[in-house]
C-alpha cells in the first residue's frame, strides 16, 4: 500500500462549501501529478459535491452507529455512501463514541463496502479498537492536535508502541499518525517509525497556501 | 402565513439519496400545483442535491451549536446554508440538545439568515424554548411519534396549551404540531386548534404511495 | 428569606470524605453562631455522613431525571432524599442536562419535597428555565467559574438582566449569582444588585483557611 | 477464586436507602453462613451506610473518569473509596462510557486500589476491553437484561466465545455473565461454561423474597 496522507477538513472555514471544493481540487491534482495517495475527509453536506469532481477518495468525518429508521439529524452510512463517500473516520477525538457504538459503526460501514479509519488517542486504545478490525487505525494524542509540535517529533515512542500493540492484536491493520503534522520531516519520520501515513487537518486547512503545504508534505513520502 | 406541512425525511431508507430525491420532487410538484407550503427536512449529505432541484424550502434535520473550527464530524450552520438549506430543525426528540446549546444553535442559525424550527415534547418546554425566539416551534409528544394515533386526535389539549404558553411568553411564534399525523383530519384538526401547520415523517416516508399521502394531507388544509 | 451562601464542594480533594466533613462542620458552626443561611452541596457518597452531623441544609450536586428502575449508576432523587439531602443543584455548567430532562428532574425532585437550584449560564436561559419553576435559579457565566474575577464585579449587568428576565416570566424565584465569588464585596454587590445570595466553590474549597473565607463572605451579608 | 455472585441494586425502589440496607444485610448473612462470595453494587449515596454494616464487598455502580477538581455532580473514585467501596462497575449497559474514558476510569480506580468490573454487551467488546486490564469482565447482552430468559440458557455460545476472546487477549481476567439470571440452573450453567460467576439485578431486587432468591442462586454454585 502506498503511504497515505489523509486531510481532515473539519469544520474549518476553509473546509466548508466552495472553499473546501478548491482545496479538494488542489489535492486531487497533486495526487495525480505526483502519483501519491491522498484522502479527503469532508463535511457531510459537501461529500457529494466534492466526490463528483475529484477522483481521489472522499471520506466522511463521522458516521453514526445507526441503521435506516427514525434517527433525525444523524449520519447514516448508506446515505453518505450514495453521496460518494468511500470511507469514514470513526471515533475522532472531537467526536468520540461509546465502545459498543464503535463496534457497531465499524460493522455497519463495512457492510456498506466503505473503509473505516478508527481514531484513537493512545497505544492501548489502538490495541483495543483493533479487535473491531477497522481498515485503518489513526493514532492522535489529543494534547498535540492542532498544535505546533508533531507527534512524530514529540512522542515517537507512542507511534512505535501503537504499531506494536496493533500488530500484537491483529497483524494487518495499517496505522496512521496524526496531531501536529506539518512538515516533510513529520511525514518522513512517521513512515520511518513504521506508520502507513499521516492524518492532518490544521497543517493544510489553516495554511495560507494549502497547495504549497501539500507539496511539502509529499516530499516527506520519499523515504 | 400559509399553513405549513413540514416533512421530516429522518434516516428512513426512503429518505436517503435518490429515493429522497424522488419524494422531494413529488412534494415540490404538488406544492406548486396546489399552491401550498411544504418544507422538506433532509439528511445533511442530501441537502445540496435536493435543494438544487426543488424550489420549495429544504431544511436540515439538525445543526450543532458550533462556530467554524475544530469540530470533526459535526454539522456547521454556514456549511449547510451554502449547500442550500434555508432552515433547520433544532432539538428534535431524536436529537436533543442541552438547554444552553439550544440557545446557541438558534443564535448561530439566525445569524446565517436561516430559519429555526425548535422541537419540544410538551407545552412547558415550548414556553421555555420560546424565550430563545426560534422562528417556529414544533410540539411533538415523543410517545406518539411514529404511532398510529395523531396528537391532534389523542391530545388536542396539548396543542391548545402549547399555543397558549407560547403566546403567553412571546406572541409571534407559529406552532406546528407533530406525532402520528397521517390523515387530512389530523391536519384540519391541528389548524382548527390554532396550529400553523404540521410536522410529520412516517406518514409520508413509510407510505406505499407518498404522492397520495401528501395529497391527502393537503386536503386537510382547506379548513 | 435570609440571603443564601451556597457552597458547592464539587469533587475537589478538600470536598471529599473526611475533609468535606471538616469544612461542613465549620460552615455549620458559623451558620449557627452568625445566624446566617449557608447551604452545602456535597458529593452523593458524602450526603448521609454530612447530613447526619450538621443542621444546615445539605444538597446534592446533581440528580438524574429518573424514576426508580433500571438505571445503574445514576442518581435517584428519592435515594438522596433518604440519605438526607434537602435539595439539589440541577443543570450545573459542569453537568448540563437536555431541556426536557431539566423539566423532568425538577418535577421529580419537587415531588420528593426537595428544593431545586437550577443553574444557568446567562439571563436568557434563566428566563427559559424559570418556566419549570425551580425553587431557586443560580446564574453562573461559565467563563468566570473558578476564576479570579467575580461575576458581580465583571458582569453586574448580567445579574440585573437575569433577575429582570426571571421576574418577567415568574415573579417569585430567588436568583443566586455565582462564578468567581471570593470577597465580602462580591457578596454585598450581588445582594445590592438584587440577588438573593451567592453560589461559590473554589473561593472556599481551595482556600488555605476555609473558616476565614466563610467569615469574610458573611461580612458581605450586612448590606 | 471462589465463584462470584454480584448483585446490582440499580436504582430499584428495593435497592435504595433502608430497603437496600435490608437486602444487603440478608446477603451478608447468607454469604457468611454458606461461605460464598457475594458482592453488592449499590447507589453512591448508600455506599457508606451499607459498607459500615456488612462485611462482604460493597461496590459502586459507576465511577466517572475524573481526577479531583471541578466536576460538579460526578462520581470521584477516591470519594467512593473513602465511603467504603472496594470496587466499582464500569461501562454498564445502562451507563456506557466512551472507549478512552473506560481506559481512564480503569486506571484511576486501580490507582485507588479498588477493583474494576468492566461490563460489555458481547464477546468482541469483551476482548477489546480486556486490553485495559480490568479485574473482572462482565458480559451482559442488553437484549436479555431484566428479561425472563437467562444468557446461560439463551446464548451459551456467547459466554464461551467471550471467555475465549478474553483468554486470547489476556489470560487472567475472570468473566462474569449476566442478563436474566434467576435460577440455580442459570448459575450452574454459567460456571459450567467457564464463567467465574454471575452478575444479576432484577432476579433478586424485584423478587418478593430476596432471601429465598439468593439461597436459590447459591445452590447453583455447587457444580
Amino acid at each position: 500500500m502506498k503511504p497515505i496522507i489523509l486531510i481532515n477538513f473539519k469544520t474549518y472555514e476553509s473546509g466548508a462549501g466552495h472553499k473546501a471544493l478548491e482545496i479538494a481540487k488542489i489535492a486531487d491534482r497533486i495526487a495525480k501529478e505526483k502519483n501519491v495517495n491522498i484522502i479527503l475527509a469532508v463535511q457531510a453536506a459537501d461529500i457529494r459535491m466534492i466526490a463528483d469532481v475529484v477522483s481521489i477518495p472522499v471520506y466522511a468525518q463521522h458516521v453514526d452507529p445507526i441503521e435506516p429508521g427514525s434517527h433525525t439529524g444523524w449520519t447514516l452510512a448508506e446515505d453518505i455512501k450514495e453521496a460518494g463517500a468511500e470511507g469514514t473516520l470513526i471515533n475522532h477525538s472531537e467526536h468520540r463514541l461509546e465502545i459498543f457504538q464503535i463496534e457497531k459503526a465499524i460493522d455497519i460501514v463495512k457492510e456498506e463496502g466503505m473503509k473505516t479509519v478508527a481514531c484513537t488517542p493512545d497505544a492501548e486504545v489502538a490495541e483495543a479498537i483493533s479487535v473491531f478490525e477497522p481498515d485503518i487505525i489513526a493514532v492522535e494524542p489529543p494534547e498535540l492536535i492542532a498544535g505546533n509540535v508533531s507527534v512524530s517529533q514529540a512522542r515517537p515512542e507512542l507511534i512505535t508502541q501503537a504499531i506494536e500493540m496493533v500488530r500484537k492484536a491483529n497483524k494487518n491493520i495499517p496505522v496512521l499518525v496524526g496531531a501536529g503534522v506539518k512538515t516533510k520531516e513529520d511525514v518522513s519520520k512517521a513512515l520511518e517509525l513504521g506508520a502507513s501515513g499521516v492524518l492532518l487537518a490544521s497543517g493544510v486547512m489553516k495554511s495560507d497556501d494549502p497547495e504549497k503545504e501539500i507539496l511539502e508534505l509529499i516530499e516527506g513520502l520519499d523515504v
